[in-house]
């Protein structure tokens, strides 16, 4: 058991096992408690559609300090109505009377199938086990970890450990797949566990930066989900002198954030639904980053980028035609692309190259693509996956 | 053979074959030509890279009269610099030499793959050898129909007769697919003739409606290739009183070449790389008919709904999940879906449904999918098709 896992940093517990929501057999109910009670922070998906976990969990997220979180996967309690949104209050209340803390200190996320209500009494005898089941030892971090998976192949945990001001801070994490899932939608959730003793406004702003630049670059199939949620707890029990402002402190902190959170998206990346590899496509010389930024993502989400990278085919024309189609400025003149460390297209033109080289370099589990747009100086990245056949598979012979 | 073909309005010849730009044996050069002259209208791709032979037929669309289009598939002509247009506008040479006129006056396209050099001498002798089958028969307009087609697995015809002032009018229409090609690209080209006397600024302005209500419509992965193109001929010999106004003639003649439009742009779904099936998707209630277009994309595009409707699966959520997270204005409380009659989701919340009656819906060749937003009075519509393994198959597995 590798000690990676959310009960590595100092004050939490966890739990997770499976209480008869996923017809499979596997983990679907999982319980973090913290309780000298933490300070915490969360963002929520985009979508204006959002499940009643989001709903709940974004009021329960303003209060001072938490004490646990609760998560199910199988059932994405979205688009159920003021049924789905008591289940979720209820959810939160039955923790909170385990855990022995107020309704408003628990935290919640669900994961699965949209559309149907949750199964409130197994949910119920599940809450109730698992909470008897807290733990701080490695197996019933990686429990938890498997219990918020759904088309995952395997868990996704990784951790950081630094010193501040003296003190050893940890910082741990896991979170469930880019893959789709039940398989209704593309989930992901992350919760991030720390001992460091910090403000929840600065907690906030870690999180956000860290979540920016690596779960929100990651890009399956281009959609937010109605149930994304990513959480951090900070129990500030590593005993450092306190992060109240934006300090060398707070920055070793979030530079170990945004490790930890890339770390957590690669992962995704290589186990997303169908995946065989993952890709980063870097884009400079952009007008503005949000041009970088969509540029990035128009060649990640381009399908025939993901068909060609998929059978290994170093096919830049697409790339080419994602670039220019996505409506961003460039300078044909100056618009040159490069696989893996070969220049593919330069200046507007082709170029010779090795194309049995460049073939290998994109059958690596992992491979860059860079794009130079000649239309400024900004620039920003995507990470992205191959679309294979098992990815239509998983998606269409299955039946809600 | 069909009476449906582009030689069936007056004035006009036509004829393809094999010159060896595809290994296939398959033909690839093709012409057509307007002896007595023909008034030319164009509406090209929006990509901001575009081939040769759009930065050429782009100038030569200004002609105030045009005898001939020349086209070959298998190579597009794109991204290969100064020679590409060199090459290109050799092609309206070499043809205008044939047909002994300006060569201002030839139109022309490419499809194919992107970033090769067009093979020259084939091309040249190809030029020479079709444009000596110049015929006015069915056989010489579907020979016509096929040496446009790249992974098309069939021609695409259509043919509307209308009465204008008293005399017989013909649109005549072939488009090739919107699958990919080459596998390179997902190349639209549509070539129109009619024998209808009209002004070329009126001829224009048709053209733009009929595509921006088809062809515009129709997204296969969502993004516009180097080389697409439109292009509507008008002979002008039906011997109609000009239409020179937005009368009731020019409605009828509207009405008609949105129908034809409508019917290429039909085919050529189904006929998408890998498609079993195509589906459109209305959406209305929206605020304005520009975000009704962009939600409707948005489903049509969304590979999750994409690979439910190839399973047959009546999936809502997923759709839902789509217009959520598209960004257009929406009210969570109106939302509501149906797939064919059937209503799945009401005012935000699901409704008890036949599943496998819905399932049958899907399973049919075509279906619709029907969301009201709640958030106005506007409303559009998009064609789309399903997702199948066989799509990776044709795009991975073929090596550039």
């Amino acid at each position: 058991m590798q000690n990676n896992t959310i009960t590595s940093c100092k004050g939490f517990l966890a739990a997770g096992l499976d209480c008869g929501i996923k017809a499979s057999g596997k983990k679907d109910i999982a319980i973090i408690c913290c309780p000298t009670s933490a300070k915490a922070a969360a963002v929520f998906t985009t979508n204006k559609i959002v499940s009643a976990a989001v709903a709940i969990c974004k009021q329960h997220a303003k209060s001072a300090s938490i004490e646990a979180v609760v998560v199910n996967s199988g059932n994405a309690n979205a688009c159920t109505g003021a049924k789905g949104l008591a289940d979720a209050k209820k959810m939160c209340e039955l923790a909170a009377a385990q855990i022995d803390c107020k309704t408003s200190q628990v935290l919640i996320a669900s994961t699965g199938i949209i559309g149907q209500k949750l199964p409130m009494s197994k949910i119920t005898s599940g809450i109730k086990a698992v909470a008897k089941q807290l733990a701080s030892n490695p197996k019933a971090g990686t429990d938890f970890a498997e219990a918020i998976m759904t088309t995952d192949t395997k868990p996704k945990q990784a951790i950081r450990k630094i010193n501040i001001s003296g003190r050893k801070i940890a910082i741990a994490g896991t979170t469930k797949g880019a893959g789709m899932i039940g398989p209704n939608m593309a989930t992901t959730l992350c919760f991030i566990t720390t001992d460091v003793a910090i403000t929840k406004p600065l907690l906030k702003s870690v999180l956000k930066d860290a979540i920016s630049d690596s779960l929100n670059k990651l890009t399956v199939d281009g959609h937010q989900s109605t149930n994304d949620t990513a959480i951090i707890l900070a129990s500030g029990l590593a005993g450092n002198r306190p992060i109240t402002s934006k300090c060398p402190r707070y920055k070793k902190f979030a530079k170990a954030m945004a490790e930890l959170c890339g770390d957590l998206a690669k992962q995704m990346a290589l186990d997303a639904e169908g995946a065989t590899k993952m890709f980063t496509v870097i884009v400079k010389g952009a007008a503005s980053k949000a041009e970088a930024t969509k540029a990035a993502r128009a060649v990640a989400n381009y399908d025939l980028v993901k068909c060609a990278i998929h059978g290994n085919d170093p096919n830049w024309g697409r790339i080419i035609c994602a670039v220019g189609s996505c409506g961003v400025k460039l300078n044909p003149a100056k618009l040159s692309c490069s696989i893996g460390n070969v220049v593919v297209f330069k200046n507007g033109g082709p170029v010779k190259f090795n194309a049995p080289k460049v073939s290998k370099i994109i059958a690596q589990k992992q491979h860059t693509i860079t794009i130079s747009l000649g239309a400024g100086k900004a620039e920003d990245f995507c990470y992205g996956c191959d679309l294979s056949r098992e990815y239509v598979t998983i998606n269409a012979d299955y039946h809600t």
